[in-house]
């Protein structure tokens, strides 16, 4: 067992944070807080899963700059509209069914890679979250990372 | 080695089940399903991924009530709806080329935390399969749980 | 310790291959990279992740066969076609607006499980590379491996 020490083990660490929300398509680059969890976690290669919990708000990559940050919200907005029509407004009446099928349709998880220590992210590639409801929020993401 | 069985050793626990559905765009819930895997893998904390082995069926997290459960099937044929436009359907005439199309974008694979031994879920975030076929199939899920 | 080497240490495996593109729309079928690189593993039973490190291509699973090569990206260009009006294309005027949405809303990133030393894939179900850029692109994808 003398080279135990050398053995590197895998190891799984989880943490999160919290975002406010002011209105619907606001986007924020989450990159800085999923990297300050990476780093705290010793972890040199593996993975790092974050995940909105919650059925109104969506994770994802993007290259976070101002014209993409209207572009995307807009983009949902345009493919699955506000309405009157959808199903779960005639039951709950919260204005916010398309707010349900634009983050179920992005996905409110995401997986990237972790080398070296640090997230493997292209220059021009931020992790985001958006708020896909209609109303400001508090939302809270999960930070999982794994590897040795 | 006393404290051996204090050290939590990281795990990987490998499961599966299958659905029998009946109409294209069949909604089912399978938190239950997966929960039970969660749970028998005695996995702590970690993260668990379902699979969907096959081409034409997707996973992914709603509120799953009755409403959504009409929306989202009926949002996937509004945006990609069956036509015999499609190149797949003039070299295989088995009308399902939507079904193709919906559950690529939607995908079939989705990752969900673990904490606490129980999955992270939102109270109003369950976790689908939708069936994008166009006739009853047997599906098949696996779930891959990882953690200490 | 004498059944030491019985335990089947959890590990991780990391590596990467580059693909070469010539126009938008060129889909690629990876399954044979990512599994080659399973195989190197000697992972027997967990998960692998694939991510394009870049933000205008994306990646998923697919039945690879020339109609869904051809219907896919057609769909992506009709859902979220080019056009001059994005808010992206007035501030960097590279003309790939929408290969940024359309990379953004399929994912750069794909988890496939794997059991007894291979991808779990249904038969008709491909792990694919889809090129959204407007111009030749080397992409490189980083796969990484983790289980026991």
């Amino acid at each position: 067992m003398e080279d135990w020490g050398e053995w590197e083990a895998v190891m799984v660490h989880q943490d999160e944070f919290t975002l406010a929300t002011h209105r619907h398509g606001e986007m924020h680059d989450i990159t800085g807080n999923v990297a300050e969890i990476v780093a705290n976690s010793g972890i040199t290669t593996g993975m790092a899963n974050m995940f909105h919990v919650g059925s109104t708000g969506s994770v994802g990559v993007i290259e976070f700059e101002p014209g993409l940050q209207r572009d995307l919200p807009e983009l949902f907005d345009r493919l699955i509209p506000p309405s009157r029509d959808y199903g779960h407004e005639q039951a709950w009446h919260d204005g916010n069914s398309h707010s349900h099928l634009q983050a179920t349709l992005q996905s409110p998880s995401f997986t990237a890679p972790v080398a070296a220590g640090r997230l493997i992210l292209g220059t021009w590639q931020q992790l985001f979250f958006l708020e896909n409801d209609v109303k400001p929020r508090t939302r809270r993401i999960v930070v999982t990372v794994y590897g040795d």
